[in-house]
């Protein structure tokens, strides 16, 4: 798709820049942006901006946060104590949306990977021990995700925590609610027989 | 998904007026805008500018064009004397991804659909019209989509040019290639048996 339309194509390439969007769904949101009112667009292309000019990581736990110090750092209603560790802010949001948790965050931006050269220094360790010493942290959850380089992630904190009294757990693993046995992996099928519960 | 992040929660709303975007995808498409370089996200914001300013319709077609004629207007190894008529610009590229043809165009951006107030005067027609008098039209290649409002249509405008020594045809209604009878409607199914071709 070109036809003496460089700026379309140029659109095009944006979108399928975008995880997920191959060359049909391009095409279909570079027309569908051709068929929004202009003002729309504008305030579109805008947040684009400002998202990426106004929105920084939080001092204290790397969160996403719009000021020094991210919403879930500042709300006093949540339980201190207990620090839940994840790769990335999107994780956050998906702990967050299951309700089920009510302590503070600590984001790493990104896992231990020494195939791609990334090390503990490069991940946001340093403050995660400050907080541990300096905030009376009981326990730390590592919901890093259940890959090879997650638990390698989890196991290299629950090691660097090892001298101060922190209790240092890993959501459990076993069968997703709603699946079936059929479509499950046999690591998963081990890890949920090893972690049974008596009904 | 707010957490204090009104300008998240704004471009997360923008992604979710795209078509085929709901709350998961647009989720994703916005972590990865903050995940993108400064330098990448100003320029896809300048670009959705760009298009909305500056790609306008084609005087002769109706065609998408960055200036007065569109390309395939202005291309003089395409053939005179056929136009192919389509609902929107989208349709026109998905037609020149054959590249079976080699004709020009006429987009009437819309179909006629009484239901929803659209009649003949909303559509690029009297250009039609014109065209097909003053160009030297042979033959009108009809492809708006083979659904009412497009059966409709086409009816109208082979209508409208029985006055004038021109063609009026319709593509033909088939088995799409690769497809199952299975899953094949009653109708098409009836419209493939009609147009039976000997072997």
């Amino acid at each position: 798709m070109d036809y003496g339309l460089p700026l379309l194509k140029a659109l095009l390439e944006h979108f399928k820049k975008l995880p997920g969007v191959g060359e049909k769904t391009a095409r279909r949101l570079t027309f569908a942006v051709l068929a929004m009112e202009e003002e729309e667009v504008r305030d579109f292309a805008e947040t684009l901006l400002q998202v990426k000019e106004r929105i920084g990581s939080c001092r204290r736990c790397g969160n996403l946060a719009e000021s020094e110090i991210c919403e879930i750092c500042n709300d006093s209603s949540r339980t201190d104590g207990v620090l839940c560790i994840v790769e990335r802010p999107a994780d956050l949001y998906i702990l967050e949306s299951s309700g089920q948790y009510r302590g503070r965050y600590h984001v790493l931006h990104g896992v231990l990977s020494p195939l791609d050269g990334i090390g503990p220094e490069d991940l946001n360790l340093e403050r995660l021990e400050e907080r541990v010493k300096e905030e009376g942290i009981r326990e730390v959850i590592v919901a890093t995700n259940p890959s090879i380089e997650g638990d390698t992630t989890a196991l290299y904190i629950s090691r660097m925590l090892k001298r101060y009294s922190v209790k240092v757990t890993r959501p459990a693993r076993g069968l997703p609610l709603g699946s079936s046995l059929e479509y499950i992996d046999s690591g998963t099928i081990s890890k949920a027989l090893e972690g049974r519960e008596p009904i």
